[in-house]
């Protein structure tokens, strides 16, 4: 039997480009909101002894994590055979180490709760930097979706004569990827980061690339404090603005208008967050990624039919 | 060692309250919030081998559980002996079991994900219903303060010739208690329920009360349709408008609004949630549960020095 395919709220547009790609069912799930805030999930369609997919956008965390944590154990109450989180946009990756005296990890503590509710989680891209795998902290089968291919069939049907930049030393070697299949140059930028919202960037000779269009590519978009500056760094070296590719465009504040006018013309980006700059539907990849771990859980009998 | 106390951002009030009647040291919390809100908690006070008490307000669960959650986690992670939490209005209770089809009891998740991340809670009034105990959901060891003594005391220096009013049966056993204390008499209305803001409550016989002063009291104002519900009944049998009193003053929307729209002129409420109307302070029982469970989890040997 196909599996059962519920959105969270904010969710739904994502959620019905997903069952777009996906042998499943759509099922329907009530958010309730009592007058206290307080949250009850409703499973309108019947979830015992079915594979249960909850959908959702986890940008603003603090605001979403309970009503789907609870969603999550009322599938598993309501006896649901497995229930498995898709979260195109997995929060809390960053803190990955105790930068300063008195903080903690919290990475691992958000995936020990995340981890509590649930079967199997299927993520875009997470941030890992000082993880290896999400199995480092994540004690529930997880498969992670990589954007590369898609944003590099974007790069090559919609710009000319490309040239990739990475912010960082941490992006090279996925910025690799996305230029080995653009069939395209690509170089990494130096970063040094002072605050949440101050960060350096210094460019290598780009005299190489005058008359390429830079293509600048980054995993998060917060602030997009990174991306202005690698854009200025770029308009120094003599080269047009960049397009701007962001892989989950979180853009928070006044983020995404700063972008803009920094001279930057195009804007796109993945839709692991809803946003207006959404242009590379990652909806086929992780509909396969689904596919693949709800067969792995099944063992050697797929729980999805064949597409 | 006397325990560390920290206070959760929109808990400072009560935290210094609660600090007067406590033996402890009041220790620094840092709630960082990055620019994408994710919560980053830092314990300035060094945490290690020492008890840590966090007080937080839960009213707006959603918005808060997440970095209340992690700071427990934190603390654990630095190395704190015990972890306990002090939320005087503890949510997530009123779902005790499964009202519609598709629903969970999100009452026990809820219990779950916080025994989860710490050692004890302390709480006021629970709203106990279909639970005999918080032990029947909640792992951790918990302590309930009942604020019918302190109701009782406010009532008979602050109200002439009181008669309280309970608004429905489930009010019967501690109205009888805050009556006996206050040493007046006591009724129960009948209730009935017809949504999350639609009460329907009737009056016996108030003939023996005329020219006594109603006190109404109810655990939870939320909508504070109840009460105004009973306000209403209670001025149709011929009292006046009764004092209200709320353990725990949500008062979410209108709600307060409406209350004094309904005639009712003294509105007072413990302050297990911060309102302007908190006139019952319950910080020196809530202090003294603390210390009990502090010696009791240590033991024979109490971990806070007497007062």
């Amino acid at each position: 039997m196909n599996p059962l395919l519920f959105t969270l709220p904010g969710s739904e547009q994502f959620g019905a480009q997903l069952r777009q790609c996906l042998p499943c069912e759509a099922g329907e799930l009530q958010m309730r909101f009592f007058p206290d805030h307080e949250a009850c999930p409703r499973f309108v369609t019947p979830v015992t002894g079915r594979d249960v997919i909850l959908v959702c956008a986890l940008d603003d965390p603090n605001a979403k994590i309970l009503p789907l944590y609870l969603a999550a154990c009322v599938a598993r109450e309501l006896g649901a055979r497995r229930v498995g989180l898709v979260i195109p946009y997995l929060p809390y990756m960053r803190q990955d180490s105790r930068f300063n005296d008195g903080e903690g990890v919290t990475s691992r503590h958000f995936a020990r709760m995340l981890s509590g509710c649930c079967d199997w989680l299927v993520t875009v891209d997470p941030h890992l930097h000082r993880y290896r795998a999400l199995s480092d902290i994540y004690t529930i089968a997880t498969k992670v979706v990589h954007a590369a291919p898609a944003i590099a069939k974007w790069i090559a049907a919609n710009v000319a004569n490309p040239v990739i930049f990475g912010p960082d030393a941490e992006s090279a070697q996925w910025v690799a990827q996305v230029a080995d299949a653009a069939d395209c140059p690509y170089t990494v930028l130096n970063k040094t980061r002072h605050g949440d919202a101050d960060v350096e960037v210094s460019i290598p000779d780009a005299s190489f690339w005058v008359g390429m269009t830079p293509v600048l590519v980054d995993d998060i978009a917060s602030t997009a404090r990174t991306m202005i500056a690698a854009t200025q760094q770029i308009q120094l070296a003599g080269m047009a603005p960049p397009v701007c590719i962001a892989v989950h465009p979180l853009f928070v504040g006044d983020a995404f208008a700063a972008l803009h006018a920094g001279g930057v013309e195009r804007i796109v980006s993945c839709n692991t967050v809803a946003h207006s700059t959404n242009r590379i539907d990652l909806s086929p990849p992780i509909a396969a990624a689904i596919g693949e771990i709800l067969a792995e859980m099944a063992g050697a009998q797929p729980s999805i039919s064949a597409t």
